[in-house]
């Protein structure tokens, strides 16, 4: 963690100092007239893309919400390994580590062929894979991770805090201006209304979301007439596993799902209700807690739960659910319309809650959406980026409600004869290892467009796949020995980040291929670096250059780094030390190996303001680096 | 981490649920009349003894700071791997491994045998041996340590703040009640006074203590006749090594200490300055930063310094000083009269800052002195027990004061011609490495004494030496596959621990040795579990009983397990599922190995509240288990 750049502060150092003007706006009564952006909704959409452009000084941002202040408590709790990785660019995936629960082991529940009424442990999976990712898969309630977004918020250069008791009511375009051309109608609790004008409108205000209507967006898709119920409750039983994440099918009486919680003792179970008649809906049965209760009793026999408190409870119907379009521009005329407004999250995608992806998907869209929006704003890309920013999350959106879909499918079919014999594996447990990179968020795949190479050279880097995250790897830093994750070093600071990574015997010396690369970066008028950093800024205010070599830390000389990797930086010119990495050898961690890595010729790895892989490329190949940046970036 | 065993609630986990009318108390102006115990000081000693009596909702704490609030900069800042430990306890190491500089390294420098007017790197060093502890070694700034403690007390039970603005200046002990026998004399800044009667006084009022004084307690010792200067500093340097811990030495100018620090640009250096003459004090010299760096400039050649911000300096000269008595009994007086009052940390000795272990070993005077207070003032111990604080404390700071000494003496006599050539290791790097448990805060072993047990079985288990920290190694949790330190369970919360390692085969089936060993501990009206818990307290709250076995978490069965270690807690009567833990097979390493448990037969470790190791025995001992705790503990 890097800070006192600029001098001495004080002082917890995750709070930033605010940028000029800035100051808590919690409970304001005077609104702005005019924003760059507006979000609607505090949902976990809504307050990752808050929380990330909060982090730009000269951006002003309002988030509205029309409930009174944050949630406590309900609504989604799984944390996949990909969100994990994108709250360690935010600062708090330790905290997450430390007061979360972590899925380690999910086991398979059947029918026990010996008594079919009962139920008994068929199998057990690890559920993240070795080496799928550094961080855990874990499970915590949705108002936590919102109030640690806040929390982002409260203490970035913005001071950037929710405007409560809003709705977006609706919101007009003009598209035949670009100063703040959508005006925003916001209505409050007591129903009078104000607007505000903004150059960008988000809505990641749900399922219901205005926005979305005021776009003209429709959500397609079906119901699968099945009632599930949600109870995140503290209780005793007997059920040996209650500590694991469980799923389990009775030979009669549907489906359970066990999720543990944070602190220890409270957990969550999606219990399987009624079949709905088509056209009927759930609302219409009357559900309540206590039939849930009831059916988990049945579907866990032998077992059984002494519920003490029920913390939250839903009732709900499971549906898939996609809108054309995550923006207003119509199909057609996106070579002459750039976007203005966009829908996150459930306003555009609606899913199954019991796979957990929810929470991770809306913050998965906010994270695209945020860096493109900041560079726009910035005067650092043409407003056609955010062309992207639909092209890229619809396809994952399509893909997630694909495999929702067939999850359902899997889940509702009859048992197998072999299944309720013991002889096969359970489908549930079958499907569940097939989806492990998906449910985790790592199949995520970008097609190629102008921010994912086409002709990149994949074959030097065979374990980073381009236009899938980067996928961190140990390392130890040269400068002090710190043995850490290279992928540790991107924070959500929307800076692009290339990540060379030297040949076989490259110790950096004057004429080495990294240190030619690195001067070219520094010095040639080509070179991206210095034709998109503006005078005043960090030399890696733009492009953050790191650099990793095959030696011992203890065999590489800092003088024989190039000033690129040494950069004086701040306002007193002091030199950053965090740039040059090298082989783990002490614990046997070769990132090289680990992720494919050429090791004769090195490579490029060009990585995106999300973390995205973008291109990689040899160290020589400076023209096809130079134009690739060109192909999205203003000088 | 435990929480929600009382109900769900929401928000901040660490955020304790107040004790009975107890609300935060910043700023007040009516003082209480009476507390329990008065600390004074508010630096590490005062703090985080502070921060373990507010963990009883049952205990009055008042800590008084003459200064109008807390201090920003400066001071110590090594954070040794113990003191690291003992953060866990209280929740918030993660926070420091994430904020502060870690010393992986230490390197050595030393004049050039072929120029010794220059510096030369002669060797190098790991600083934290392997598997010395789980923790780093880190520096941060004491500041910010004291930031994170005021934390832990805000969010306690107690909801402590200190009154800031008010200074012991006496206190006199009436020997004759134990209704709040020390009345204290308090001053405020405007030179009025109040007072204030307490059960226990606690000076941690730094080396010019009013307590001490008050006591009759006088700091004997020497001093070093040596000027030194000290500067947090952000710099830039061609010195090549600015990122790495370095002791350096120089022909003819002195030596130089360079302790790299939080945030990746700013750094301490110690610098040797002038020698004084006997009978001198060190600001008659009126040395300044300018001459530090100056020294600074003349020691590092052929690099040099280029300062842009001085944060803090300070210049003192070295002393070694240590009080006869910790407490107010005066020798001899100990089997007839009980302590009243204390002293910690800096007033009772202090020792040269170069060493690193000012502001740890006041630490680990508080959290030594903390779950004896509360035991006392809870009524569960006698009050001799209080007697113990004076000898193990000031056992240890002889220890550090001798070996102080030792290293000052070593640093200050001319190089010997080996060393000048090279051909000799620098006897700093010697003496560092021959220090490096002790550096690391690991040496401390407390005798044999009602509360270490004297016979001991060592042999059961020995890499767990009796009467030194309970040194903690990775297990996997049985209930969900967690992989952890074993060591993490034991909070700063005043309990007993009793590990219990199962012999070979055993895997809690009833009737073997670790089934037994439990119900009785559950049920025997001679276990120390059922004497010293109080009806209406959880099973647990006085010692704390967990288990490991030998098998992979697959193999071992929930329904076997004893009610001791599947307990109900709380308000509902929850289960916890924290008790039981098995060898981390899957990355191998096996707790047994590690710590010489003896395999065929397992044994019980008991440690302490302050996670020292008090006793060892076999599975079977029950009656010698019943007679350690029956030494000191109450029923
Ligand atoms: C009752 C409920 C139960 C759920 N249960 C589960 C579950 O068990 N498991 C699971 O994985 N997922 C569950 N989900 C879904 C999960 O919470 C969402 O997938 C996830 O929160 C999506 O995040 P989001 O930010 O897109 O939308 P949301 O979290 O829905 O946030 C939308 C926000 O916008 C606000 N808003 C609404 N209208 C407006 C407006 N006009 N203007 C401005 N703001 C507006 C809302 O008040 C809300 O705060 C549940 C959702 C709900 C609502
Ligand atoms: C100026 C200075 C520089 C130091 N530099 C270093 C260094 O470079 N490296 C290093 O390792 N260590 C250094 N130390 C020592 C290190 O800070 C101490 O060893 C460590 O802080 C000891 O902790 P303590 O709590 O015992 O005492 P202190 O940290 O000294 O705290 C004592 C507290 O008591 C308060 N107090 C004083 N009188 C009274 C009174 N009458 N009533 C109530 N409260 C009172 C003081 O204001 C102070 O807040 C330095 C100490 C000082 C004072």
């Amino acid at each position: 963690m890097q800070y006192y750049v600029d001098g001495f502060r004080p002082g917890d150092p995750d709070l930033k100092p605010a940028a000029p003007g800035r100051a808590p706006t919690l409970g304001r009564k005077d609104l702005p007239e005019k924003v760059d952006v507006l979000i609607a909704g505090c949902g976990p959409a809504g307050l990752c893309l808050a929380a990330q452009l909060s982090q730009f000084p000269d951006i002003h941002t309002m988030i509205v919400e029309p409930k009174p202040g944050p949630i406590e408590k309900g609504q989604a709790d799984g944390v996949n390994v990909r969100s994990m990785e994108m709250f360690q660019a935010f600062g708090f995936a330790e905290k997450v580590k430390r007061e979360a629960y972590w899925v380690n082991q999910t086991n398979f529940w059947m029918p026990d062929p010996k008594n079919p009424d009962h139920i008994a442990r068929v199998g057990r999976q690890q559920d993240v894979a070795d080496d799928q990712s550094e961080m855990p898969h874990t499970l915590m309630n949705q108002a936590r991770i919102h109030e640690l977004f806040l929390d982002v918020m409260r203490k970035s250069p913005a001071r950037l805090d929710p405007d409560y008791g809003l709705a977006v009511q609706t919101l007009e375009i003009d598209t035949t201006t670009d100063d703040h051309p959508v005006t925003v109608t916001l209505e409050r609790a007591d129903g009078t209304t104000t607007t505000v004008r903004a150059n960008y409108v988000v809505g990641a205000d749900g399922a219901r979301s205005n926005v979305r209507k005021a776009i003209g967006g429709k959500l397609h898709g079906d119901a699968a007439h099945q009632a599930w119920g949600v109870m995140d409750i503290l209780a005793n039983s007997d059920f040996p596993d209650l500590r694991m994440k469980n799923l389990i099918t009775s030979a009669k009486e549907g489906n359970l799902l066990i999720l543990p919680r944070e602190g220890g003792y409270l957990f969550r179970m999606y219990v399987e209700l009624d079949k709905l008649n088509p056209d009927e809906r759930v609302a219409a049965r009357n559900l309540t807690v206590d039939h849930m209760i009831a059916a988990a009793n049945r579907i866990m026999k032998p077992y059984s739960i002494d519920v003490k408190e029920v913390v939250w409870w839903s009732v709900y119907e499971i549906g898939h659910r996609l809108t054309d379009k995550f923006d207003d521009v119509p199909e057609g005329e996106t070579a002459t319309r750039m976007p203005r407004v966009f829908t996150m999250g459930d306003a555009c995608h609606t899913h199954s809650p019991k796979a957990g992806q929810g929470m991770n998907v809306s913050m998965g869209d906010a994270f695209n959406l945020g860096w493109k929006l900041a560079q726009v704003l910035g005067g650092r890309s043409d407003p056609s980026l955010l062309h992207s920013y639909t092209e890229e999350r619809r396809t994952e959106a399509k893909r997630l409600v694909d495999t929702d879909h067939e999850w359902a499918r899997i889940m509702s079919a009859p048992l197998t004869p072999g299944e309720l014999d013991g002889s096969e594996m359970p489908r549930f447990q079958k499907h569940f290892v097939a989806n492990l990179e998906f449910t985790g968020g790592l199949a995520v795949r970008y097609d190629p467009s102008p921010i994912v190479a086409d002709g990149a050279q994949q074959a030097l880097a065979t374990g980073l796949p381009l236009g899938k995250r980067f996928h961190s790897a140990p390392v130890v830093r040269m400068a002090d020995a710190m043995e850490m994750q290279l992928g540790h070093v991107a924070e959500a600071d929307g800076r692009w980040r290339i990540y060379a990574f030297a040949g076989k015997d490259d110790s950096s010396a004057p004429g080495s291929r990294i240190h030619a690369l690195a001067d070219w970066l520094e010095n040639d008028p080509a070179s991206p670096v210095r034709r998109y950093t503006r005078t005043g800024e960090d030399i890696d205010a733009v492009i953050d250059v790191r650099a990793v070599f095959q030696q011992d830390f203890r065999d590489l000389d800092y003088e024989d780094m190039p000033s690129l990797l040494k950069p004086a930086k701040g306002t007193f010119g002091l030199r950053d030390f965090e740039k040059v990495f090298c082989v783990d050898h002490k614990n046997g961690h070769d990132i090289y190996d680990m992720r494919g890595i050429d090791r004769a010729q090195g490579c490029m790895v060009v990585v995106r303001p999300d973390q995205y892989v973008a291109h990689i490329l040899p160290l020589d190949a400076t023209g096809e680096l130079a134009e690739f940046f060109a192909g999205f970036l203003l000088p």
